[in-house]
């Protein structure tokens, strides 16, 4: 075995990096350049592309270079543009430059943060980064790490959503049947609760009626409840939405949370995507009632320029989490660990390996500054503000949900059908891309306005788009 | 609100992105350069790092070169090095620097990828990369995409096995209650298994009983899952492991799935770690009877040069999986999924968000080719046996459990203290970093063989450490 210079060696040598890594480096730069051009759907059909690749993975090593052409060639023809500022669907995930080259050095740095000492940088700055939020976003102090609570990233809202009913389950599964727990959110809560429930061996979830502002009703919970309790199940996990996926719509936090104390159920707040709209102090009201939570999730991946993935789940007291999450094989004892002095995160999620995800939030944190986040935000949510007042005047549409946030909930007064129609004919202008929905049996279209370079002229010529094709 | 110029824009513009970018390149070269000389763990104590950081986030965006210089001022000290070539702990977490520049693109594009519209290219691709590694591993044809199975990238084998775990409580839940479902595995098996089983809501974890190679006895398995039968509980999960955590014991697959065929449970096999090493035809029989496997784990981010994550998942059968995991919601219908022809990744695992990370394994895989990538595995464990050799001819160590791959396990005849102290001794010269572990009382020292940059050199010199220091 004779020993390799490193500069031979297969795959990429730390000469070769530097080249191709540089070359990417402006091929990123062109893409965020040009992607407001960039038709924002790909023309694929399913398979075309897999149709471009050899059947088998190569013997030899290729070239970096072939790699890269087939950037240009086989991948960019296949790509939906979520970066583009004439993105209006599903939510935002926006990403931004410092993010990117967060995720950059994360990758080049290999490190596995699953306990302080396999990488103290990593925990040390999630825990900074989640305490900083906590002082940005105006969230109960105690959620700090330096208090009772904590923050932690983990990979997605339906990961802390799950985490929440998995710690709830296993309060309630002490003195009750699993068969018998009972899980709850309005019935415009987003898929993920229900989805975390079944997966969390939840048999019984119920959706909660809402009122005319898509929000939950208390009295129904509290109804819900009763029902459940009479027929012997065990009501034990609620989740407020404070912006519901379907439209934004915001439930009432502190009355939910006062049932939720008062019956003994674990509340969850599932703020993925608004939470990032609370950095700003005029729409804290709307959350009104946090410290009668016992968990809380907020994406900075969605809407605050951090690049997928990260997600900020926060409980109000840790103790309960890590019981559920701990299991210590001899492998992963540590004698930092067990001094007690340092948070290891392993216990805070399903997953024992994690990335340093910390670094990019904390490079968008500092690289934008507090001010400049503020002002995306309500840049996004003024524009969306006009959108709605364009949409109001129209005598052809109306919004069928509150726009408290930046997304327009709205549709074509002619019906189903024309409302449909509208929003295939905007999309297929392949120059914005919006998301048709649905509200029970109404159709409506849903503009989520929030990506990193979306500016006045793009939702100008959404407007144009609709005013035209209406 | 006036359009900024896109070179203004906060964070940093487009030509700031390819200054500091550029820089970041050549500064993780450098790194990569430089690791095998660095000393191994960092001197920070808890809080060390937190104190270096500001109380608050700053208002005012800062410049990016202040927070490069935090890279080698804050992040640096807190860096405990799991690219080193010195790396023997735990078991390999290592990335490449082709892996590197596919992260840094997956993240530059932000694509999301839960719907096959919502980047074909992204879904494509990951079932491209998911069927190459049937071929590559020899694992059942039936697994790849286009039959009745599939394989998907998770974040880590604990998702993975959680993943498992849920569709094969689901499927015993159909008639039993929550409350009686039983899951199995060695009682060498990782702590993930146990974890998994938890927080999917098993009651009842059975660890099974192993011989005198570490292996899962087969009968014990048989009478375990008799006596919990007897006691009106029902069997449902069994992990057959290959290559455990602890020692990297093979358990007996083929039996394994022989017993759990024929009284219904779900059988998963968890080769996390050793499963790359399967490229190579010679390691292949220690998995005979994987056709008998409802699902199968492996981490090319442990032993294949992916940086973390990316995990493989597969399932023999995905319709239950799809079943347990899918909920349809209106804003994730898609024509496109309706068709049938499409695979949506948002139902084969708990998020629903998904990055672009076959981008990293294609380029891993075509960079190096797959005779490189057999290079490397032999290499890793030529080197563990050659090390196994001199621990066996030494009259003062002796190895604790057979070197099947490239986990050597050892101990000093002194007895636990001698061990114990010869492991810190080790770490201590922060030339290397092992793990100190446990066999049930006895005291034993892991040394994972298996980083990138890991030559004959490295393992030269851990040798000269331990016999120095024994």
């Amino acid at each position: 075995m004779s020993d390799e210079s490193r500069h031979d060696t297969p795959g990429l040598s730390s000469q070769e990096f530097r080249r191709y890594g540089k070359q990417l480096i402006d091929w990123l730069a062109d893409y965020w350049d040009e992607v407001a051009e960039t038709s924002i759907q790909p023309q694929v059909k399913p398979g075309e592309i897999r149709a471009k690749l050899p059947p088998r993975a190569p013997e030899k090593g290729e070239d970096f270079s072939a790699l890269i052409a087939d950037l240009e060639g086989i991948v960019k023809p296949g790509l939906t543009h979520w970066q583009s500022p004439n993105w209006f669907a599903y939510f935002p995930a926006n990403g931004s430059l410092p993010s990117i080259l967060g995720e950059l050095v994360s990758a080049g740095l290999g490190q596995q943060g699953m306990l302080w000492s396999t990488s103290p940088a990593c925990t040390e700055i999630e825990s900074h980064m989640a305490d900083w939020l906590v002082d940005l976003l105006a969230l109960p102090q105690s959620w700090k790490t330096t208090g009772p609570g904590g923050g932690v990233i983990q990979g997605s809202a339906s990961d802390a959503t799950h985490t929440a009913l998995v710690v709830a389950r296993d309060r309630a599964a002490e003195e009750h049947s699993l068969d018998a727990l009972v899980a709850y959110s309005s019935e415009q809560a987003h898929s993920s609760i229900e989805k975390g429930a079944k997966v969390a061996g939840f048999r019984h979830y119920r959706t909660v009626g809402v009122d005319d502002r898509l929000a939950m009703r208390p009295q129904a919970l509290e109804e819900a409840m009763a029902a459940d309790r009479a027929a012997g199940r065990v009501p034990t996990f609620v989740c407020s939405a404070v912006g519901t996926t379907g439209t934004t719509a915001v439930d009432p936090v502190r009355r939910v949370g006062e049932i939720a104390r008062r019956e003994g159920l674990w509340h969850h707040v599932d703020a993925a995507y608004a939470g990032s709209a609370m950095i700003c102090p005029e729409f804290r009201a709307l959350q009104d009632g946090l410290e009668l939570a016992d968990s809380y999730v907020f994406n900075p991946h969605k809407w605050l320029m951090v690049n997928f993935d990260c997600s900020m789940f926060y409980v109000a007291d840790r103790r309960p989490l890590i019981q559920t999450l701990s299991v210590l094989p001899p492998y992963l004892r540590d004698q930092t660990s067990e001094s007690g002095q340092v948070i290891d995160y392993r216990d805070w999620h399903v997953p024992l390996g994690r990335r340093f995800r910390a670094l990019k939030l904390w490079w968008v944190l500092r690289s934008f500054g507090a001010e400049n986040l503020r002002r995306m935000i309500r840049l996004h949510i003024e524009l969306a503000q006009e959108l709605s007042r364009r949409i109001d005047a129209d005598p052809r549409l109306e919004r069928v949900a509150p726009t408290p946030f930046a997304l327009v909930s709205f549709r074509h007064l002619d019906g189903n059908g024309a409302t449909d129609r509208l929003a295939v004919a905007i999309n297929q202008s392949d120059e914005v891309y919006l998301t048709p929905s649905k509200l029970g049996d109404l159709s409506f279209i849903r503009v989520a306005i929030g990506q990193t370079q979306t500016e006045h002229r793009h939702v100008e010529r959404l407007w144009e788009l609709i005013d035209q094709l209406a």
